[in-house]
């Protein structure tokens, strides 16, 4: 199959629109893709709402190579995100066979309640994305990858299917330099760099250092000999303005 | 003016989709406007193209009372928030007057440069937001507001707001029940519960405590009562799941 060159994330999340936990698996995702030269276009947060998790569902999924969701696949019911992706897709759910298999030796037969038979459904079609963390799976269907929301099982699925995604012989590369002007001083200048640099995604970061305007330039690429020589650039750019000041 | 219930978060930041920065600002809003009762219903990260800010935006103002942003205010090229506000708005940037003065008071008359001078715009008909922590201002036009990437300036620029979402004397409330359980033991029963408590919403966030499932169920509403009969609800649930083990 060709790799996906972009993709973004869907969160799917109540606890984190509600100010109770700090999103952790995008802030993952978005480093594991950097590093295999995947661009990530898009990061949506949605609650716990079947509406709103198809409707961004179907938007990512025609914008870009692959989405990638985050939560929601548990047996509570407020875990709807199996049910939504098959809506999304205009498929039903089935009981996976094999997991329904794997749970019974795991917790004996007599023990699979509706709750974790809830667990075991995926779309139709569906390939389950399977990790050592939990016999509860993921789904992979079409261009869409669903993991679950633990970060710890998101982590581990998400290594599973990170071979899908751009390619690690070819990662993003960064480079920062460091900043002690505020971005004013420099900001005319930057912007000639970029546009002589258009392979290469430069942004500045400010902050305070103390009482201080200070902060980095970060240039990022795939082309390592458009990087170093946009690098180039941007530290001589800072090199003439300390010789000024 | 009313107050916003429900609102929106457009994060603008490559920084954040390249992995580089784990986003904190959403975060910080999240939980202020949970306590005001507001009802946060998307985060969206977004990268610095002014396509992408636009079509996001026009989506939230549409669906939510208010769309707060955070990033791409300074004065790189990169920083085209302003822009794309104006754009989405059909209306274009004005230099503020009042802003360039105190430029002028601060850094000196001559020190105006292009730089400075782009982060004195505002799109025509926005009320500046102003705070302590920068000369800079944010910009709050019909149902949008604009503010710093930067996270302290982005939380003083907050506070200046806040007054317009939600109210502080409705604010939501949250209660949260430690489980030592699978969630598959409860699901069916906390389903029951969260039918019979439709203002209150109920969510289980299971973890892995050594080699034992553990979590929180946690519960949030606007209506303390509703709260706590469903919180009571819970509780007695856990402890008859005690009693049968």
């Amino acid at each position: 199959m060709s790799h996906h060159k972009t993709a973004a994330i869907l969160v799917i999340g109540n606890e984190v629109l509600s100010g109770r936990t700090r999103e952790a698996n995008a802030y993952l995702a978005a480093q594991k893709l950097f590093d295999r030269g995947c661009k990530l276009g898009e990061i949506s947060v949605v609650p716990d709402i079947q509406e709103a998790i198809v409707s961004t569902l179907n938007r990512l999924r025609d914008r870009f190579d692959a989405v990638i969701t985050s939560g929601g696949i548990g047996p509570t019911h407020d875990d709807i995100t199996m049910d939504a992706v098959a809506g999304s897709l205009g498929v039903t759910l089935l009981e996976h066979a094999k997991t329904l298999e794997l749970m019974a030796s795991h917790y004996g037969h007599d023990k699979l309640n509706d709750g974790r038979r809830r667990m075991a459904r995926i779309p139709d079609g569906a390939r389950p994305i399977l990790c050592d963390k939990s016999i509860c799976p993921g789904a992979h269907i079409d261009n869409v990858y669903v993991l679950a929301g633990v970060p710890y099982i998101f982590e581990s699925q998400l290594d599973s299917i990170l071979s899908d995604f751009g390619d690690s012989e070819r990662p993003f590369i960064r480079r920062e330099a460091d900043v002690e002007f505020p971005e004013s001083a420099f900001a005319k200048e930057l912007e000639r760099i970029q546009l002589g640099y258009r392979d290469v995604e430069i942004g500045s970061y400010p902050r305070m250092c103390g009482n201080k305007p200070c902060g980095k330039i970060c240039l990022s690429s795939s082309n390592r000999d458009a990087l170093d020589k946009a690098f180039e650039a941007v530290s001589a750019m800072l090199e003439e303005l300390r010789n000024q000041t």
